[in-house]
């Protein structure tokens, strides 16, 4: 009941753009969140994180070279922000209508001035159900700007990072914050497999033990879960290899070096989805055999005590005929007339023929491996 | 019912030209409908729509440089209006032919002046039949050329957006209304596909509560379509990826921005329909371990109320035997045939030997788990 | 039957070269069909046909480079032939070879002075049998051979439009005519395959009104034709392809333009199989549900049935069986065997019960959907 | 029973060498066959042919560059032997590792002086059951020298031609030879698989007729082959390209014609694998549908019989009933218990009965289509 | 039962890093084993391998170019020797991360004066269980280091090597030792795919002899490990291959050459595994078709003695029922109720009845080919 309850309300996460408009103007949904802006300045001396009110003065704060920003932008509910960025940082519209059009597949693109990026973000929520959201990236030469339509994320470790300042996350640069990020997620795919690859020795486990309708159901729930990631996946490994083969000057080499990491973290995380695609089909075969098996056992069962018995109980119905012994009529014998039924021992043999019978029967049904 | 004339009513778009004509000929069909000519006339100040009665004018027309012109001919039952393309505007006989002859892929071609281009427009009517049409494009410098066989399209928010003048429509060029045109086709493919994304959906529901025949008609009539929409948007997006690394003059770089976003969007479609092709194998896998599940259950019902029916039936039809207790003739007694039939509580323990037997039955089965 | 007997007529078209033989020998059969040469002489202002009785003054002819030729040879049974072509036209040795052995694949090889190619003809006979044969090309600069192994074939079409001078065809060169019979012969494809279509189209309305067992049969004979069909069109594509590409100067430009039509067209074909293939996949798939559904079906009737009287039979079993009511010897009254027997209503009651019984499982069924 | 007996002694030719051996130690085999070497020695006006004890003096012979060697090596059981081709001739220990661990793909290698090949050898013994081995070759200016672990082959053709002198086998130099034996190799593959193409047509033949288990070894047994023969014509033709592409001065510009020709003979091995693998998969198809619809005629039947039977059974079974007319002790009449026994016509009415209910399901069973 | 926990146990060897941490932060697990490090020393005079207690004096000991070093490294816990490897060696953080988080692909990577190679050693333990470990090697421009973080290998042949001194082990330099283990490894691969085609042979023999549940276990384990194999040996490949196409001046031309061995031998581990992983699903396919079968064979026996004995056992019941001879009341003769009862030979004529019934059902069996 849970199980079905989780596969029914999975959604596809095909949101679908209204044919027709105008490319590149930004929409914003009467729904959309009230945006939360964090604004994280650092360098290899101070760190300062703030809540800032609207982005009015972004242009002015990032002219500050001496610093490295990240603005931390959720919630889309505010068109002027997106007016500003247009208008003060420049941004392409169609940047921007990628950003709000939140269905948009693992890509870089380079513009005059900065890079624009898109990674998808899974989450897996307490019923186990994937949340598939996308977080939209801005790279200039001293701030990455994140975009994200909800509140909730998995950066929080980046954060701690930032705030702890071990290793070298304050000292290189806005790329490499970029890369931080896109190495989280991509991490937290890591993760959400290791759940279902639990879940699919789970089910192997209760594949052997006890084989029900549940096993079918749950699979293809992971079945489908899996072919959302892999639609994520691939071209997040094409997004990390422009990247890393991009010749845009805000990306730096030791940058790159790292995504050379969070690269071979995506083909792995491919070579998992596919390992783990092949074993639920195995799985799911593992379990029709399964089902054969018994139908076949079920089978035996019943034509064993049907071919026993329905021959014996015929033989029982013979001699429960009633043939009369004498002429109703005339009184007259008519000893031909089921003679047996008049043997002294007629009974006696009748029984023994029948257990004859059944004992034959069971050593045919033995010869054929029927017991085993 | 409804289904089967549904999957009886689709139509393979597989038109055949016929073999051995000669090529570059226009072939017109005496079916063809009478052909609806509109002129758009616009440019950044003034925008104009009006019907044409044909062609014949049209060089004159073109001449003025100042407007963009997007010629919108519907119908082709005209032989004279493809002389006219062809005399006056110079375009190649084998492109008429392609225009005409309307099972062509989704492709762009180069020409001296002009580029011809295909692409496939797909339209869900109200009974959610597929309908495959294509619209052929011809570019020059300051025009666009649409033909189209029937008078059913799209493309009415384009027009739309040319009367509202927003956005760059009115001042992009004619490249740019080509763009406008396809990504608003490739757009409608979404909507078709979150249409049966939508339905795949229904399906799974049904299949979690009452799984019927239906539903291997309705997955199989979405596969069908499936297997249609990836045949047209293969070629679509190698369309796309020509038109951006064309080197024509005729489409200008703002255009290929544009395209780019098309060639995502057309990216997205593929991915959505291997997603979709998926989901819909693994609903029938499951309708099929469905199946089996319930034949296992209906075999189980069986066994176990034969299993243990029959022998008690058995036991029943012995003491139904009427084995005589006298000797007809003589009248002797033969107690030593059947004595348990005398036996004062002899049917007491028969009763209680079979609910033994049925005990014992019920308790092996529920041993197998076969009440589970 | 006949379904049975059109599966067993087709053979694999698997022909064996001997093992061991030397390259570049020309084999002839001695089943070999005596050659038919039909020569078409034409330029623009005429056009003549006529039957040659030998190759021997085919050199001399073709030196008139006013005309262009198209030497038509049919049945390969004179060893004489091929000797004029390798020594008065300097045809390679394995080229001959290639032309006679009928097993090429598709292909276009570049050699001093001519091309050659391969096409492979495929005919449908009145059985909807697939003919499968070779036809060979030698293209020159201005006379063009043709090479079948038997007389039928597909081109009348071309014939008659040289006859009729309409479109290029007398003046565009002998490479123009090759390209005309290779694009014939990809029609006729298109022709073929229109003929499946519609059959399992027809297939398909089987199984939704009276599916059975020629389903199966008629799909899988299908299926091997689009294998076959498949075989034939991916080595087409790549030699048209490589037409394309070529340099030689035989090939014109104009012919390559036209040639790039026919290999669009290849690429349909090469989509549309994969098309018919995954539907008749799905068909397969249909019916084997079907069959299952069947089956469930049969067990439901079985088992209901079975399940309502079995239960009541062995009730009036029970009160068929003879417990004596009174010793036979003493001839005392034994009342408590089988006391029901003489309740005053017993066998009401009992209908009563066994009505009970029925009417329960009834419900019990019902519940479970069985009689959906 | 045969069927078994050839599946079973099918061995997997995947020989294992002794890991953490080191690389370029030839390793002969107790078991290693004596060393049969055959010498060729001819030019266009001689040929000779003659058995060596040893290759002792092969460097000296080898020096008369007026004639063309191929020496036909058979049986590894001298390690002299490889010592002097490592010595005298110069080749490299890898080599010799390759030539005698005969588990290696076709492939082709260059050094200096020579050139190293490999080719899988597949022959037909008698019981169809398919033997892997490996052919060597080291091709020098003017020798070929050929390495084989066991005596037999399929090289008795090309000995042949080299007696006859036919064609250019005696003046075409070693890599002519070379290819000869590569081609030969190659035809071989075609007459195994014409072997069991006419295999998969009988076992289409019986699958129309009277399928039975034995399909199903039998498909499967040329599943496996064909498993193998794929594994050897994919590196084969990797092999065949790089010797069209190579630019060693030892195969000659003649030799790579003729190569190209046993190139495009081995796509056709690719195309035919291909085919029959997909041939046999749509059998095994074919035969799973079959047993599925025996098992629902099965059914039918035994549905037919048991749903028509058991209820008029049960009829019969009520009126076996002992229900008493006369109380046993009072001997009152109890007319209520049964009045139908004492009806006139009970028995007449009874059996009208039983036959309405029989004909009646018959015309159910009908209506459902169960006796087509 | 024995093999359900072989299922069991096996593990999926997707260890997941900790998401968020940063990267190239050597990570020492509390559980690390305590480093065994091993130092061979050697030049072509002489050879000597000794422990060594920490990495403290490595540098100095490196420092020595005229001997080769493999420096030999099992177990992690010692944090220390991370940091002197850093500082000493001046190897990157990225590196040593990639060390010690051993769940890397194959892989090989150039840095400054090192270069950095991953293989995955894959052992059999006694339960053929598989155990996939990852070894990890830095290649200077003297000497080797390898790390592996638990104690077991499959080195000892190298080791032994390296003591007897054989071939040019000891002279070929560091890369020539880091193939020489490359090699191993890949090697053991052929050794377990052996195992388990020897396995699969053995599958398929019981399938032939006594099909049983467990084969399906049993293939799907092998088919698990083949997923785990393949999905280590395809990486492997393309190591091997960038180390062949690799310039680092680290990497020996003689070496490049042996790699090309290697290289071979894993495109023939990929291979196998191919055709292993078809074996399997075909084993599996015979299976299926297998329990089919026998499920059609259980119903026949069900349906022939149901369909025989049902009947009859109908037959019968008529005769048993007990309609009156005479009323009750009046003790008028009711001749006309089942007249059969009383006619002389009656009960003779009825069991020939049946009796012909009988045969006439054995025939019709027979003819549908039942008994075969």
């Amino acid at each position: 009941m849970n199980k079905k309850n989780r596969l029914r309300r999975k959604k596809q996460n095909y949101t679908v753009r209204e044919a027709g408009t105008s490319p590149g103007l930004v929409y914003i949904d009467e729904n959309a969140l009230e945006p939360v802006i964090t604004l994280h300045q650092l360098n290899d001396k101070s760190y300062e994180s703030k809540k800032l009110e609207s982005l009015k003065d972004i242009a002015k704060i990032l002219e500050d070279k001496s610093y490295t920003f990240w603005v931390d932008i959720k919630g889309f509910g505010s068109e002027e922000m997106f007016e500003i960025l247009g208008r003060d940082l420049n941004i392409n519209k169609l940047v921007l209508e990628d950003i709000t059009v939140t269905y948009q597949r693992p890509k870089v693109e380079e513009y005059d001035g900065y890079v624009f990026a898109v990674s998808r973000m899974l989450l897996l929520d307490e019923d186990k159900h994937l949340d598939n959201s996308q977080l939209s990236f801005i790279l200039t030469d001293n701030a990455l700007f994140t975009f994200k339509e909800s509140y909730s994320d998995c950066l929080e470790p980046v954060r701690q990072r930032l705030k702890a300042g071990k290793g070298n996350i304050r000292t290189a640069g806005s790329s490499y914050i970029m890369y931080a990020i896109m190495d989280i997620i991509v991490d937290t795919y890591f993760e959400i497999l290791g759940t279902w690859s639990e879940e699919l020795d789970e089910i192997e486990d209760r594949l052997l033990d006890k084989p029900d309708k549940s096993i079918m159901y749950d699979t293809q729930l992971i079945k489908r879960n899996l072919i959302n990631i892999r639609r994520v996946s691939w071209p997040e490994r094409d997004k990390l290899n422009d990247i890393l083969r991009s010749d845009s000057p805000l990306i730096t080499d030791q940058t790159k070096l790292y995504i050379r990491d969070a690269y071979d973290h995506c083909i792995q995380i491919i070579d998992i989805v596919e390992s783990l695609k092949e074993i639920s089909a195995s799985n799911i075969d593992m379990y029709l055999s399964l089902i054969s098996n018994r139908m076949n056992e079920i089978m035996k069962v019943l034509t064993i005590i049907s071919s026993i018995f329905i021959p014996l109980t015929f033989i029982a119905g013979i001699y429960g005929m009633n043939f009369a012994d004498r002429d109703p009529v005339s009184g007259k014998l008519m000893p031909e007339n089921m003679p047996e039924l008049y043997e002294p021992h007629g009974y006696l043999y009748t029984m023994l023929i029948m257990g004859l019978i059944a004992v034959l029967q069971v050593i045919y049904f033995w010869r054929r491996g029927w017991f085993k």
